[in-house]
């Protein structure tokens, strides 16, 4: 896996995705080779493209020479095979490339631990030599945007005439938004997209020599504005190299905390309680015999080492 | 507060959001005067017109004699300060009317707790006697979908040509769907987007007397439509008076998980790790020295009483 091989690439990661106990052992042992890659998030809402912009910086990466790995956050519908599919799709752009390896990760309708998987399957692209590593989710939830707000630089995708531009960005993202992109820039509306970004960032203060997110008009359909995608990345990369390590110490600090209650959460169903007692417990607060606040506090004391 | 009185109800709910110790005091005091609110979720991307539809619903149940409570979840930027200012324009139209209570509830920049702050908000105005609760999300993310499965009913609301339609029903909404609802339907595209959702339906195997969500076009706007939806709405809680159980156990299995996993976050931080410790194991993993496995190992074995 560490020579880049595909076929060893795709099991590491199909390890972490079934949260399979082997999953820690793969983390624990390349995480020394990771931190190399570069991370970019890139986030917006359904339908703004973020899918077809993706596999044009891509392309425009590769001609720079960078090696690539992509993971789609993909919240599919488990019985229409999205992930899947969509992967196919997506891959055949870059078969014959072996410096590019594209994943899917879809939800499995549990909250939580996808986030994390995501990271985890970050390390492993990075360990394998990529050196850029674009982590694409759709959506505008909160998992959407601690995602995205681990990655090294964060990019905002929005789409001219979506309903009310003001609601887009109202999501949550424009704290987040290191670059913010108006991709189908040649629609109606464009204009007015990046005029209403460029009034919400007004209401910012920014101190001098702090970076001020640039707007990136695209056609990701035909590549306009791919190459100046790229080279506003790389400007922010270089201008960043000061701040790094707050980031770094934001995503690792989510890691830390997702995995502590992934564990947690775990061994309280299948250590402290008997079971079928968690089952029980959800049934006695549904027919309100107890308070979920009275029944947690009760789990806790059994779970917790008081001594 | 029980009585339904505005400013008792307004402070109990502070409370909860700030995440005030007397938070659980309430919750525990009301739990069993609770379970009586039929509790509406109300999801879809940004832009979809989501809190004009609910204004013009709450205006409908009203003429029909109910109480309404409405949560807006809202993830907005803080410094904007959208969700206090969204209440107020949004109070307006029910000012008048002491049984309507509107509130927003803001992400704080911090996963976790909002959705189970929501459900116990949800509680609160049941206990004050409101006979609808409707929890409107903004986004398609797990959280939003989260929140909107534990409510009795959930209800998603498209827009036609916002982008790909498919793409809109590809984020994990599909399946928590029991009514859709293609709002802006006199915009093109809005039988394409009834098209699409329709053709999404076919895939599914509905067996026999199994609720088949049905598609409601509106224009919240003007209001056509909504009549229709406050028709749809109670066909679906006559139908499924049935299966109403499970929906409670989903959502109090929720609601423990998330008690549990914020409970014990806090006391390993407060409790477990010296002050400070946290911090620096987040630096020590940042830096290479620790891997996230070996540390949460660490960290679980002093939290966890295996005696």
């Amino acid at each position: 896996m560490l020579t880049g091989d595909t076929r060893a690439i795709a099991r590491a990661i199909s390890l972490i995705e079934d949260e399979a106990p082997a999953a820690a052992d793969v983390i624990r042992a390349i995480f020394p080779r990771t931190g190399h890659a570069y991370l970019i998030g890139v986030t917006g809402p359904p339908g703004a493209g973020k899918s077809t912009l993706v596999d044009r910086l891509t392309a425009e990466t590769r001609a720079a020479g960078e090696t690539v790995g992509v993971i789609a956050v993909d919240p599919t519908s488990p019985f229409t095979g999205g992930a899947i599919l969509g992967d196919r799709l997506r891959m055949q752009a870059h078969a014959a490339d072996p410096d590019v390896f594209i994943r899917s990760m879809a939800t499995r309708g549990h909250l939580g631990g996808l986030a994390r998987a995501t990271i985890d399957v970050a390390a492993v692209l990075d360990a394998a030599g990529k050196s850029l590593v674009v982590i694409e989710t759709v959506g505008v939830g909160q998992d959407e945007v601690d995602i995205v707000r681990s990655a090294d630089i964060s990019i905002v995708i929005l789409v001219p005439g979506a309903g009310d531009d003001v609601q887009a960005l109202k999501a949550g993202i424009m704290e987040i938004a290191d670059i913010f992109v108006v991709n189908k820039a040649d629609r109606d509306g464009a204009d007015r997209a990046v005029t209403s970004i460029e009034s919400n960032l007004a209401l910012q203060a920014f101190a001098d020599g702090e970076w001020r997110p640039p707007i990136v008009k695209t056609e990701a359909t035909t590549g306009r504005g791919i190459p100046e995608l790229w080279q506003t990345i790389q400007r922010f990369r270089t201008h960043s190299a000061g701040v790094h390590e707050r980031r770094l110490q934001a995503r690792n600090e989510f890691r830390l905390r997702e995995l502590l209650t992934e564990r947690l959460m775990d061994h309280i169903e299948h250590r402290v309680l008997s079971p079928g007692e968690f089952d029980d417990l959800v049934r006695r607060i549904a027919s309100r015999e107890v308070d979920p606040y009275t029944a947690a506090a009760d789990v806790l004391r059994r779970t917790l080492n008081r001594g």
